[in-house]
């Protein structure tokens, strides 16, 4: 217990060093990035993420605002107010338009961050946010320290393999579930890998009320059997990548703090993972990378995923 | 002219046909994707962008406002307010951090989507604002419509072919510039061509006095040369690609019209080059694809270059 | 008709001249000051407005963003960041706390400035979206031309006096109501007064699923019946002064359209009557005025209400 | 010192109380506000504020956001969009128009809360930044704890009195420029009266190249000369009513600490004081009430001055 009673000293060091702020992404090596990329094939790609538009769904029971686009300029408007100083002549021959976005960095198709969850103040490597929490964003493990994703990508089709179109709200996939899709789908997972698992919510996207809610995912149990493959990163089609509402009494979200502080391994939620699993590619290069928010929680991400060559 | 007094009646048709919105974007096909991953050498990868950060220069002369990122969630705050609603002991155990960003679009390594600048109120192939700008966004070739950019990248270094750190502010580089620099470093453009041309101006990211202002950048005659070879996109270390400020007295950004409304071509501006330029690779496999904002005229990328097997 | 078929030619000039922007607010004299204000009674003062909050409700259903505030600067965090530049000694000394706002203009207390509504492009005085509209606002009869509203108030208690608490959903408010309410509560309405009428509804203020929706309101031959009086403003405990949803064919709020462009009467939305309800206080002196939003087609407001002396 | 070195302890307890949270607006009573309304002489009224828009100089040297306004809604746009769903025919007829604003709580005329400062993390009356402050903002002595301002107000003309268009750079007012300047003009400061300083420098309003930096303005002195008059609140038509920088090698900003913390005396900045200076407006009715922010550290205002009858 710390001064104010929050709980600290519960957030383990990284195997990677005292400073590292990479976590799992220190497992792409050279060779392994060398070694996916020798595989694809790129007659194909498949694109894992969605649009952010003005009334699209997205996490506002904490107050965090819905994704905003305003238009800063307009050819009309800036032929009225000159905001670029050019003049009317010009403005009138030349249209400018611009925009500004506002989001909750955990919107639409996102990565979370390794500082997104902390034990008390303590983020992922222990570090405390009362030394690294500034006014304005954490000064570690943002965003931005995550490597770029490119490693062998796995996915696991648990919808498909149970032969429904969505599993049940609040469903907790099992290790057991995970282990019995892979063998059945003919995959293996090796370390080094990034693992998405679909639970058949995004298919319903955009419509929130179906996407977002009493969401089937990972049990804690599934998720330790993920992280003791080493894996990069997970990622998941659904809100949270582990289940909602949260079954730990002590946690709710028990998943982000395993996957984020316990295991130094980023989590990617509302990956479109549709077109992978009507095509049944389960095996694939994985090439993303986060915008690089300097010291944010989450960040937006299009992940791109390119079948491998026979 | 129109009504007001706007010009219109310039923006050509698209070659790809009345409803596009794609662009020379089009110019990727699966051959030519296949093509260039099949070269790829994965050992290495360049990240070709910078961080988003509080206090980073932006363009705000025009009234836009800077980058911003604010806490939404904090460990100590949400044990003080509960926002999430989950309760005190929670709270103190499982500490929540979240954060919100408002941003230009057109802010760090950016790419320029087709609808950023029309002749009066068209924009590229012919889009009308009165038609298809909403009260938010345009409803059409926005970002989101910019297809993923895997394609044979060309770095064209002018800063290191001239032999200075940086080109002069305001330099024109020329088509012949460009034919001079390729020759001497053994490259060929070829149609579906990513080209990104090097100023140095990046170099001094970022420190906003020495990056932006008076720009070094292409000459109208140098982008025609580039879009003769039936690129697929462009780029440059600096704020326009284009030369600042322009030197026709009937248009402020003849370079960004050229590109994105008379060819269809998006730009991508303050990619960082310096480590390509570091080392040598002219060309190599661009991978990159823009944060899919809805409408928007410009999205936050973050672009890698692979380099190529012997 | 105009080019793109948007109606216009119907907003009639204003009776205070072609360049006028204040409206209705122009019937406030110095004379009408100084003989409200030579009545007031200081020794109570009522606060006509409520509180802005994250979680507050707010008109979302057209996609605009609900009330938001980030610290920008905290004690803690400015000791890690240094923001101010003041160093690490100075900011454990002195603890520095900012913050920023965002918020569509027409939430919590507000009133509607007479651009806030238009037929097709013209506004109040048939100021024209194409001339008068920049990419950030109207540079016409914003907010900031709402004259300092002071002037006598009438409360008329239409709830009160119907002996309900709250009016039906949608109920649509008559001039026979307005006047049958006012001869049963002894008051007069003359030129130059600020009128509130009161429905009950924010008495559930915050209860958002009360306050606002099917929201009872006047009628628009009740809105003509307050224009006829020469008002300066008018005011209500609800979401749009007028009833909702609109009873109108070819108009969602022709209530607005009749106080703003028709009348040049700005009207002010959320106002909180329950105190003044409470103890049937009828008429006093009305002290308000709006932040000054240059453009801006609405503004937060603060009214004050002073009883008078016998 | 706390555990991290953070020093508390020393925020005075208030005099009104353990859980007061209004600080010396307490000092305005039923008898005090009726005496000064009593007086006024309605026929006049003075602005004390100016416009808020796109451009308007303002505090950024710490990261805030410049003032923003953006349309949500435009007549033409709404046509294009329909985003409020009423359709074609009714959106051709009815223009919609709707903005949104962003700011800094301590832009344009406004006031400071008794929370903007904190010795360590203790703000006015001690309240604790560990248990007040949530993640978005205190929870303790924010801006609508600030009891509506009706007072006695006083200005005092320093430029004026000292025959010049604006004091020097830095220049720091004393007590004795207050009392001669007092004397000079037959003004009298009573206990809950609220004072206003004038240093010219509003007149510049708004080249922020003048307005701002290096202000002239109140000393500490000077400021507990103030206090000792057991005033409601105080303003000035500068910066941060005291002279900055700082000649306090402890305190960057020495007097703000004694007004917000030590005596519950919120402060108003950027006041305009021009017309009553011209006039030579000494003591007046000050009616002001800043728009109720819920927390938040500052809040624009609004506040008008009106003259007393003789």
């Amino acid at each position: 217990m710390g001064d104010t009673g929050i709980r600290t000293g519960k957030a383990p060091k990284s195997e990677w060093g005292p400073d590292d702020e990479h976590g799992a992404t220190n497992r792409i090596t050279p060779e392994s990035r060398a070694s996916i990329m020798a595989r694809i094939d790129g007659h194909r790609v498949y694109d894992l993420s969605v649009d952010y538009f003005v009334g699209m769904p997205s996490f506002q029971a904490a107050g965090d605002p819905a994704y905003q686009i305003w238009m800063s300029h307009t050819p009309r408007g800036t032929v009225v107010d000159n905001l670029n100083g050019v003049g009317d002549q010009i403005n009138r021959a030349c249209g400018y338009s611009g925009d500004v976005i506002l989001m909750y960095t955990h919107t639409g198709t996102h990565i979370d961050a390794l500082n997104h969850f902390a034990y008390g103040r303590e983020t992922y490597n222990g570090f405390d946010a009362d030394a690294h929490l500034g006014s304005r964003s954490w000064e570690r493990a943002g965003s931005e320290q995550i490597l770029p994703l490119i490693a062998r990508g796995i996915l696991i089709d648990i919808a498909a393999h149970k032969g429904v179109e969505v599993l049940a709200p609040s469903y907790g996939i099992t290790a057991e579930d995970l282990e019995e899709c892979l063998a059945a789908q003919g995959t293996v997972i090796r370390p080094g890998d990034i693992v998405l698992v679909r639970t058949g919510r995004m298919q319903y996207w955009p419509d929130g009320s179906r996407v977002f809610g009493d969401s089937p995912g990972l049990t804690v149990e599934a998720a330790a059997w993920i992280t003791d493959h080493k894996v990069v990163a997970v990622g998941a089609d659904n809100e949270a990548v582990e289940r909602t509402p949260s079954f730990d009494d002590e946690n709710w979200l028990p998943g982000h703090c395993h996957f984020l502080i316990d295991h130094g391994v980023p989590q990617m939620e509302c990956v479109f993972l549709e077109d992978l699993s009507r095509d049944k590619v389960y095996e694939f290069a994985f090439i993303g990378a986060p915008i690089r928010l300097r010291g944010a929680t989450g960040s937006p991400i299009r992940p791109l995923a390119f079948p491998l060559a026979e």
